[in-house]
């Protein structure tokens, strides 16, 4: 007897309104001439290699580009340093920062005139972060756990901002820790709307089914902060890039089955993850 | 057999730094001639019964008052209107107000100014929140318990003050929902370090002892306060004015009795309160 089985795809999941823009606009370039991006576009590996095939040529850095070439500054934003650097090179600057981050750059360099001591809530090494700290002063402080503020001396007066793809509750402990260490704290809550919706999402989807797939680059923080959503309810969660990664023994004795996907995954993949997995169930062929 | 019986008093027991610099400076200005005090000059009956013996008035506004009248600002504060009006009288104004409840004030005057929503984190009819309300305009809200904020609104941004004698728990977690209701919220924390470290000591000692006393006004919040953090460390506890209200029953089996008292108790009524202990387990007497 063949054994039903159902698959949820979570509202909110896949490309957000920066990303959208960020590629749409990048493709758009392209399309007159070669363009570059300071770093991969999104963290998203299979949509990287379609935008070079169309033109959009990651870089390292800006030391081989020549005046008058065309640099994509990508959703995450860059420190005002990088920025003057490409002006310093006559490159033509495409911004494509999105706004909620360039609102998180402005939160900050506004506490940083007001003389607040700055901590941003996020992961050190995330590009988005070190676009923010650039506005935030060298004495900023990246916090990405409560845990990180043991040991941390009380101040008199801190300033807040967060990496906009942060989770609402770790953002909060934080928060109340930083309370217990100040006597003023300024908080701008800048976790995007988008960011909660999706964590909303696929934590109350993870809640109604037997595994969750969550699909993205596994060089995506935002894509990796669901994986431990889905997890934190207590669901088995596969972390997949693409349909091919996934193996049919993960769906023994599961009838729902859960998708999620992060910011910086394109529909054509979260589309062919569905596929493989509607076949998953009609066919009996193992999935590879 | 005589069961011993030990009597601790806790630490930061008694009149703060505030607390005794108005009743010093009422003393002394009494010493001059009669003097007025807009309201009891502190939370404790018998304190203002000596001070009203000694040429201090309580009066319960302003209309009484004749040009020339010495008007003791208690050290709760008052509204700025109520200081124009004994200004439009031409009273002499001996301020008391506690320069941390001062703070207070110039916080909530900064946070209107700047545009804020503001909260005061205290009890709607308390003089000292009152007076602070008084620079935080109209529309300021005032939060008692977390409940309070049930069904409020989102704002865009929130500025937050505390009543000097609030629990640093209750406040924090108040805090915490602002958090979730604003994109901005900007804290001062305005609870007294003399606050703290009374409550602190309350509990620490309320935890290593078989019943509590709490002596204070029964009209002092932040005596009430202390009672409750007593009773939330699960042990019985005795909120007393005076030591003759101590009954022998209530010290049956108590072997460790602490003792601890409010920012606007005098010294003279907590040694009434431990002599009447110590005696109470040296003779075999009953208390009244």
């Amino acid at each position: 007897m063949k054994k039903s089985r159902e698959i949820i795809l979570a509202d909110k999941a896949g490309f957000c309104f920066g990303v959208k823009r960020a590629i749409n606009t990048a493709f758009k370039a392209a399309a007159g001439g070669k363009v570059y991006c300071l770093g991969p576009l999104i963290h998203n590996p299979q949509e990287v290699d379609r935008l070079r095939r169309e033109g959009v040529e990651t870089v390292d850095d800006l030391k081989t580009l020549k005046p008058g070439d065309s640099l994509i500054i990508r959703s995450h934003g860059v420190p005002p340093s990088v920025l003057r650097q490409a002006h310093d090179k006559d490159l033509t600057i495409i911004d494509l920062t999105c706004p909620f981050v360039g609102k998180a750059q402005r939160f900050a360099e506004r506490l940083q005139i007001e003389g607040y001591r700055i901590v941003v809530v996020g992961e050190k090494k995330h590009p988005e972060v070190q676009s923010i700290i650039g506005y935030a002063g060298e004495d900023a402080i990246v916090v990405e756990t409560p845990a990180d503020l043991e040991g941390m001396k009380a101040q008199r007066r801190l300033g807040v901002v967060a990496q906009t793809t942060q989770s609402y509750s770790n953002f909060s402990e934080i928060v109340l820790e930083l309370l217990r260490l100040s006597k003023e704290l300024k908080v701008y809550n800048t976790i995007c709307n988008s960011t909660t919706e999706r964590q909303n999402a696929t934590r109350s989807l993870a809640g109604r089914v037997d595994i969750m797939f969550v699909v993205g680059g596994r060089n995506s923080a935002n894509t990796t902060r669901l994986v431990s959503l889905c997890r934190e309810e207590g669901k088995p969660t596969y972390h997949i890039e693409v349909a091919d990664e996934i193996r049919q023994e993960w769906l023994q004795g599961a009838s729902k089955i859960g998708v999620t996907a992060g910011a910086s995954t394109p529909d054509w993949v979260i589309e062919g993850v569905l596929k493989r997995l509607r076949e998953g169930h009609t066919s009996k062929q193992p999935v590879r």
